[in-house]
């Protein structure tokens, strides 16, 4: 019997030694900054109780959750019942648990389970993996990371400024340029909402909105129409379709649109606050926006709402959030307000794969390759070689004696930046022979002038 | 109806900010370390294809592994059978992935899966968690780490002595001090079963060998006895339980003792050439140790076997691992030979803590905290926080102008190292008042003084 090759499950992934480098180059950049800004790690499992995830991300949401089958006999407790094999009336009894479908609803039970110990406000990041049963797809994994930090028992709106600066330093540490972090507040909506007669219809309205650099302003009103906004209110809107200029001048234009409604300007003074310290402190290649199209999450924000992206990179966002009242309102704690973001990984990945901005080296670097003429060379290069590795350099001992052509095409193949030759000769004259595969310069000295003298041989980015 | 507070399901654990910051020291020091030495990460999927996983750990861990049931409507193609509530008739029915048991098995599958594109010896590192059904108890988890490096595709002993010097390397890192590198060779154990007539009983023979220091001579010769080994086989074993002496002593007494086979001097001639080159490199605050009662993964390894142990920790070993020669046998790829070690994350964490060698902050410090006098005040201050995390210092503003008191209650419980005042007063003259934590000194100083001059605030370890 043909045996068949062996894979990696559907829609999930295996990442190479590259690929992984590449990975933990962008983990490590948003984990060293979440903790600069003094967000602290935690880690829950990949399973939670079923009962824990189920009912919190919709029907659907729910069907896309995998379960864990519970273990040993695991049809005892339905073999009790007269439901048989009903897939939905079956699930309780056979399954207790599944594995985590966010990052968010492990976290609002972490905080509900551990209350009295958290000091708030508590400000914590979450980097793991995810699960969701969805269809595969381009760009669409089975198996994916998240990226979440949180600030969780305050209201302040240091928060939404300090998640601006986290957004513009995580982006120039990856050296992305041109990135607009843009920004809106849920309460300018509601404002909106309230002042013109669009009222629940805000979703909609924000989506037709959305299109007006596409569609036009007589194609949005007539949208706008067709999701049963009244003609009144799409008449009253109309003056938001022509507004131009900066943040400033919109923020004033929108002052006055929206003084009828106290909620629409403490949104619009909030905005302002987060907006004016964002442009006082500086965005390096990028900027902040206010843009009213942000529709995101509006069932769950309440305050400000973020999006990051990189317009004509072909991406969407690589990054978002916002604040909100009641994430731990779920498991019975309330009056809790938070704020969080959450950077794309995968998108990120793939954007920074697009505009060549990965370092040429993110970890796989050989420095020193030594040739093995024999056991005795051998030993005496890896003795050599640990002096280099206490020194930080990276290399390797070719494991055996092979012919030295198919040595030094190994060093070509995995790019070793220099090949050291260390034959019987050298190794009894205690020498060695450096080859610069950059240039092709050779020369033989010392070991111990090698070794006192390593500067040069430093790898500079 | 009362709430019930929700929790993590049974046997897994959540890790709060102090506990992932102290697993991130062990696992960045583990990876900084493999990466040192050339090893590269890869990462697998947390599930598996169920065929993968099943007939790979015996019937016992077949049982133990967690699987995943299939989405949607997950009875229908049991539904085609008549098979019925059959637990473990049905399970392939319903059941299509598993989660992963170990890494070794993945590992496995990754380089048969890609074996056109590994660039052999593959020398990877992997560090994910695993799922084991077991029943939890102290020290026992059913989601856990591992931290596993292999390289494969290659027979050479230079990796043995590779893995010795990564054992020294970490241990060194985390500061574990008095550490014994035990070391042992199937081929030793292969010897001196042929040379005996041990024969296939070598793991009990090892079992009660590991008894000696206990229980003595003539009580482990007995339980020799017990499990089957004849009696003209003890008579031959009985000099091996008077070898006393160091590594040196003890391989030559080997070389004697198995002049008889040639698979027994193989191994000695591998053990000492590993012994000889580790104790030339030298090994810190540690020991490398023949050890002849090295039993574990005997029916896996075929030549050197490591376990690291700390004398009178209380704690088993911390880390092990030895050659191999089928790896892959199992997904039909044959003739690799390779050698992988494996750290316990979870039990060096506890050693860490027992004898108290975590840093005093592994992330979780602040340096400065800014009182809140209103909002005014607060962004004045967050504009010079800004400057001092650009600069590597962590620190916050409190997120609200609290009473005095309840602010500087909270700098004591998050234990800020300064707390800095910045009052209307001291904004309008750009002052501010920095207060040490440790000796409650406080000094006045001009915000440009005080950016300006950050070295004296630093932390020193």
């Amino acid at each position: 019997m043909a045996r068949i090759t062996p894979s990696a499950p559907r829609g999930m992934r295996d990442f190479g030694p590259e690929e992984s480098f590449r990975r933990n180059y962008i983990f490590d950049t948003i984990r060293q900054v979440y903790q600069q800004y003094g967000y602290e790690p935690i880690e829950t499992p990949a399973m939670e109780n079923l009962e824990t995830l189920t009912g919190k991300y919709g029907e659907e949401g729910d069907r896309l959750i995998f379960k864990v089958l519970n273990s040993g006999d695991y049809f005892s407790d339905l073999q009790k019942t007269d439901i048989g094999l009903d897939s939905r009336k079956a699930l309780k009894h056979i399954s207790s648990k599944a594995l985590r479908y966010d990052l968010t609803v492990p976290f609002a039970r972490y905080v509900v389970q551990y209350q009295h110990k958290i000091t708030m406000p508590f400000k914590r990041y979450q980097i793991q993996p995810v699960w969701r049963a969805d269809n595969p797809q381009k760009g669409r994994y089975r198996e994916f990371y998240q990226c979440d930090a949180d600030v969780i028992g305050s209201g302040s709106l240091l928060y939404e400024m300090e998640f601006v600066q986290i957004f513009n330093e995580v982006l120039n540490q990856l050296k992305i340029n041109g990135f607009a972090i843009k920004i809106n507040n849920r309460k300018i909506l509601s404002g909106i909402a309230e002042s013109t007669g669009v009222g629940d219809l805000i979703i909609p309205f924000t989506i037709a909105l959305d299109k007006l650099d596409k569609i036009g302003e007589e194609k949005v009103l007539e949208e706008m129409l067709k999701v049963g906004i009244s003609e009144g209110a799409v008449e009253k809107i109309r003056p938001l379709l022509h507004v131009q200029g900066n943040n400033a001048e919109l923020l004033d234009f929108l002052n006055g649109f929206l003084s009828g409604s106290e909620t629409g300007l403490q949104g619009v003074k909030e905005l302002r606050q987060v907006i004016e310290t964002s442009e006082k402190l500086g965005i390096s290649n990028g900027k902040v926006e206010v843009d009213l199209t942000l529709a995101r999450g509006l069932d769950y924000y309440t305050g400000c709402i973020f999006e990051v992206k990189v317009p004509d990179s072909g991406f969407g966002s690589i990054a978002g959030g916002g604040r909100y009242d009641n994430l731990t309102g779920i498991f019975g704690l309330d009056g809790l307000s938070g704020c969080g973001i959450s950077f794309g990984a995968d998108r990120i990945y793939d954007l920074l794969l697009q505009e060549n901005l990965f370092p040429a080296y993110t970890g796989n670097r050989t420095d020193f390759l030594f040739l093995n003429f024999g056991d005795a060379e051998a030993l005496f290069s890896f003795e050599i070689l640990q002096t280099l590795r206490k020194k930080g350099f990276l290399g390797a001992v070719y494991p055996d004696a092979a012919k030295i052509k198919k040595q030094f095409s190994y060093a070509d193949k995995i790019q070793a930046r220099y090949v050291v030759i260390v034959g019987t000769d050298e190794m009894q004259a205690g020498k060695i022979s450096i080859k610069n595969m950059a240039d092709g310069q050779q020369e033989t000295l010392s070991v111990a002038d090698f070794t006192e003298n390593l500067s040069q041989y430093r790898f500079h980015a």
